[in-house]
């Protein structure tokens, strides 16, 4: 028999988001235990939500307490466990009373989850990303400029006085995948790799001419046969042609600005390459994962976290 | 028993494509039967073409003859039956003397592949357009001008004096299946229809603003939340956007000429519409399959046809 004090947790972070969810078990701001699942929201029916908590957190619960958990991204969206509706920009990153409770059997824990943030004009939303948004706040206080979040919806986030102002979303990284594994060029483009001076020059050739884009992604299956076009200049190639695409057409968000990216993965790397290759000063410092746990961490603070009901 | 005079073919005409194929049995230059099989070349093994031919044509072939099968399409394709190696344009479309022969267990016919073209740069293939383009210069006699022949990959086709010039594949259709079926927009875009009024004002939006194409197309998502947003209006900007880009891209084909639109269908209709909304002069009077058809019979031409060997 294990002699050790059990240890239980204060309250529980996760990020609940579209393929997957990634969770941190806390005591006294510490965490202890933390894993990630791929239970994401577009996989769940609603009634699973509650078990999937029970089952991974089971061991971690005072049966003699309501322990909190505070839930961020796509578990708030409509098609989700329980909808919080989205709070409009400009505003600050959501609080604490503003998530909604959700109703659950098991006395042992009480639900939190966190709105997400919309735009009316250009219509735009965001679910999980306003709170990693509050972590970036954490680490880089009084920070004023430009957020980009590179994913598969990669954000454009105007941040003033700590509220975020505007932004925008790209749909460049399901592109991306859409047409190197679900189009006629799977066959052209290698799984990973970036060859840098590829790359910039293929942003080069759509920021000189944009409206090239749909002919110049059918000529890398051209190349590829009659040229022997290699995947791996192919891939470079594709995304240059998208970030580039991008990078023009986000273009009053970046220009002048310092821009944090967020993220420390090849997608985030390539962001990078792409905005210094235009001039842009760029910081890099921050995992998207850390960023979601300091904001969770941020929104719920111990203090006060500690009575929600 | 049945007392009719059995008919045996002259020849059969063949446009074998990607995701399917489609033939006509030919005596006289008359069509005596066609159908369309599922049996496209990216679902079959080089050894199943000639069971194909075997099974579909059996009671059209004289046993005492060795009848001759004419083919385009991706049947000549290096992944497909046998390579028929491209032609470089500029070029006439390709004659019956330059099609690659096909070595066939069954004696009773005898398989001719026609080549596509290439160009060397831009970089760019077709396989079976230039037989669809033979057709619409039989049709249309001394045809001076462009041909737009919209498809999973549209092309634009500069003609002069009988000869491809040029030409440019743009991936549009392609990017509408992507992002209408597997995309994070597939729940919001309607399966058919088009609203022309939406159709062509979201051509004219992307026409004059082609670098926020990626942004745009997550508003659809966004819109669809937020506001409420038909899923038939959706589909129609959706439409709107990639053709605006596209037509925006292939400016230099179609600025100050008459462009022949190829097709019946809905995709070529959107097309003449968008082409129209610039002031650009349209023909359209071809069913893709009749440009087949009447391309493979013309390059056939019975009286040269019969002796090939």
């Amino acid at each position: 028999m294990n002699n050790k004090k059990k240890t239980y947790c204060d309250w529980v972070a996760v990020d609940w988001g579209t393929s997957n969810m990634r969770y941190w078990v806390m005591h006294s701001n510490e965490v202890i235990h933390s894993s990630r699942t791929p239970f994401g929201m577009v996989n769940l029916d609603r009634a699973c939500y509650e078990n999937i908590l029970v089952d991974e957190l089971d061991t971690f619960l005072n049966p003699s307490i309501c322990t909190p958990i505070l839930i961020c991204g796509m578990a708030g969206a409509r098609q989700g466990w329980k909808e919080a509706p989205y709070k409009s920009v400009p505003c600050k990153p959501p609080e604490l009373h503003e998530a909604v409770s959700v109703k659950c059997k098991d006395s042992r824990f009480i639900v939190k989850i966190l709105p997400g943030l919309k735009q009316n004009r250009p219509a735009d939303i965001m679910r999980g990303e306003e709170t990693q948004i509050k972590g970036i706040l954490e680490k880089h206080d009084r920070f004023d400029g430009v957020v980009c979040l590179p994913g598969t919806h990669t954000k454009w986030v105007r941040i003033s006085a700590g509220e975020v102002v505007s932004f925008q979303t790209f749909m460049t990284g399901e592109l991306f995948s859409l047409l190197s594994e679900k189009s006629v060029l799977k066959h052209s483009i290698a799984k990973e790799g970036l060859d840098e001076k590829i790359f910039k020059s293929s942003i080069e050739e759509i920021i000189s001419n944009n409206k090239i884009f749909a002919a110049k992604v059918f000529g890398l299956r051209a190349e590829s046969i009659i040229k022997s076009l290699s995947v791996s200049d192919a891939r470079s190639r594709l995304s240059g042609y998208l970030i580039g695409l991008e990078l023009s057409g986000s273009r009053a968000y970046w220009l002048g600005e310092t821009v944090f990216i967020l993220g420390e993965d090849s997608i985030s790397l390539a962001y990078e390459i792409g905005l210094r290759s235009q001039g842009v000063e760029v910081i890099r410092d921050l995992l998207d994962m850390e960023a979601s746990l300091e904001g969770l961490k941020a929104i719920f603070n111990l203090k006060n976290g500690m009575n929600i009901s």
